[in-house]
């Protein structure tokens, strides 16, 4: 059975190596995979991005432990989401959303059966102390239902859609990648449809004219567009760094002009 | 079987990889997990610290791998020291010692015996060399004594106590982790004495009164007191880091005032 | 069965995550070892060294995955070399190259067997759609001939030699590890040829006087050479940075004179 960890933890501390301690204390025959630990601290809406496009990757009954969690200790609650394909565990903060699509949710469990915490958790490490432990004992064969109380809904995050608005298609910015790449909202779909037509697409100072098959396709330090690996359309540099380039980041609108 | 590697070698160059060749070759079966490998370089206190507060979740057995080594082919000697839950092998200049608690010692054993060492060993890279091999050694059941000459003691590191004095505990920061936290050497055990009390916590130009349950407890921005996942008294910043905001480090005093 | 990961994406994103899942669903025995992801981006003959430096400490039928590829979607080649020892899987671009020294190729493949990619490959992230699915072909036990059309050459990169010119060796800086050594292409030959000689070597505006036997022999804070655990000529600074302390980089010339 197949674990994977997502949390802001980062790698110079010893707190991922610990999780995977107590995983393997109580499931010794899990593999653990990292998906990341660089989610920036605090940021929600990274951690359930790249969740969602990790996800689909993974065989199915994964379970995938999602630790982005400001706030750890207090009233928000501790979930399991089971789905057509495995379970998210996580905090009730919107992490675990964007991969647990409306259509695919078979149960939200909240994660009150202490039995299946360490003894003792402490009211800052939920990690090491409920995730865990919860993700060893769905990984040995505990059904997601007796891991505590059935519920109804979860936390959801918006994730800005982009608007089509005449010539024009609205977006933004979602996430930047370690290249420096500038990943949009805007989806394949969108791209497929206006891929005959002339497209200008404008993000911050930059203007850059059509999409292009693949990185190598763009001419060396210029920006240009292509459909990335998430299927999202994505401005980079090629062998350089598109946010250093143009020096937007997170947030920036994206204008697409179709004629 | 589990080893755990705990290392200043960072993870942009391939020595840790190379470490995992080398357990991988001859103990195959070993599930090998990385405590971190971003202690600061030759930091053999903050090697020390992570292995002391990971080692106690991590199952019976587990070969515990750390290497920082600032003295690496010098006279320094090279130990295992087996402990009443498993073992934990690296150089003798303190940074294993603070996992080692006295009580808990069963055997300390000089690493003398080539024959389980890589053949020719560098001088340079005793992690390849020495360490990795001789965890796969103890993983696939070697006696820890059948890996050299017993010897009575270990290098140990002085790790500051915090004093008590009248109204006053004073003690000091002996960590800082990725999200600026600042870890100091009080214990929970003293916090939990003057939980009753009006406390008041300086630390450098900050002031911070009371201990919070946890981190969500504080007000996001303002410095606060909580007892962390170490069971140690630590001053964080919700949303930020204490570091940045309050401009002090490891060695930096921590007064707590209590009445 | 092991798989070697080597690539230039970095730990922040989910990209090297994705790939262990991809690997997970189709070959849930491999043990699966990261070489590091922290090659800078694009640098390929960064990626070849380590490869080269690593391989020979992993066991034998080992799959090393290379990705370090500016060319991903154009018409670079996708590649499987076998050699005795195990397979090396990625790019043409010359990131193997080093790690397939000519007299152990025993067989070049282009990978041009679709049915061993994911479906609907994109253009911009072979890692998870061609090279990971190879990777785990190799592991479960397809052959490497199998994999696609044999070939009988590939991109090699041309690492510089060093010259011997007189009473001078010439070589430079090919690679600086985390600590800030640089390390030479002066290889541990040259160093034992001279070593009872009187050996002055020279890199930026410092100047090191003979080789010593291990770091620790090193005068802290002092510039010295030692010859490293890749058995080639290396500058470091004890306790230090020789790339801070000297301010010199990869391609840096180091001059050797021996009298």
């Amino acid at each position: 059975m197949v674990i994977t960890l997502t949390t802001d933890f980062g790698l110079t501390d010893p707190f991922v190596g610990i999780m995977k301690g107590v995983i393997a204390g109580r499931a010794p025959a899990a593999t653990i995979i990292d998906l990341t630990h660089g989610i920036p601290p605090q940021d929600v809406r990274a951690g359930a991005l790249v969740l969602r496009h990790a996800v689909p990757y993974f065989p199915t009954g994964t379970v995938h432990v999602a630790v982005v969690d400001p706030g750890v200790g207090t009233e928000r609650r501790a979930l399991c989401v089971e789905t057509g394909t495995g379970y998210l565990v996580g905090p009730d903060n919107g992490v675990l959303s964007l991969a647990a699509s409306a259509g695919t949710v078979r149960r939200i469990v909240h994660l009150t059966d202490e039995r299946f915490f360490l003894a003792r958790p402490s009211a800052t490490f939920h990690g090491r102390d409920v995730f865990a432990p919860v993700a060893a004992a769905l990984a040995t064969g505990t059904a997601a239902a007796a891991l505590g109380v059935e519920t109804g809904e979860m936390l959801r995050l918006d994730l800005p859609e982009p608007r089509t608005d005449g010539h024009e298609v609205r977006g933004e910015v979602i996430y930047v990648d370690r290249f420096g790449n500038l990943v949009t909202n805007v989806g394949r779909d969108v791209v497929e449809r206006i891929r005959q037509r002339t497209v200008t697409i404008r993000v911050g100072p930059a203007s850059v004219t059509g999409v292009a098959p693949a990185y190598g396709s763009l001419r060396p330090g210029e920006p240009g567009a292509v459909v990335n690996s998430w299927d999202l359309l994505e401005i980079a540099v090629r062998d350089g760094s598109a946010r250093d380039r143009i020096g937007v980041g997170v947030g920036a609108p994206v204008v697409i002009d179709v004629r």
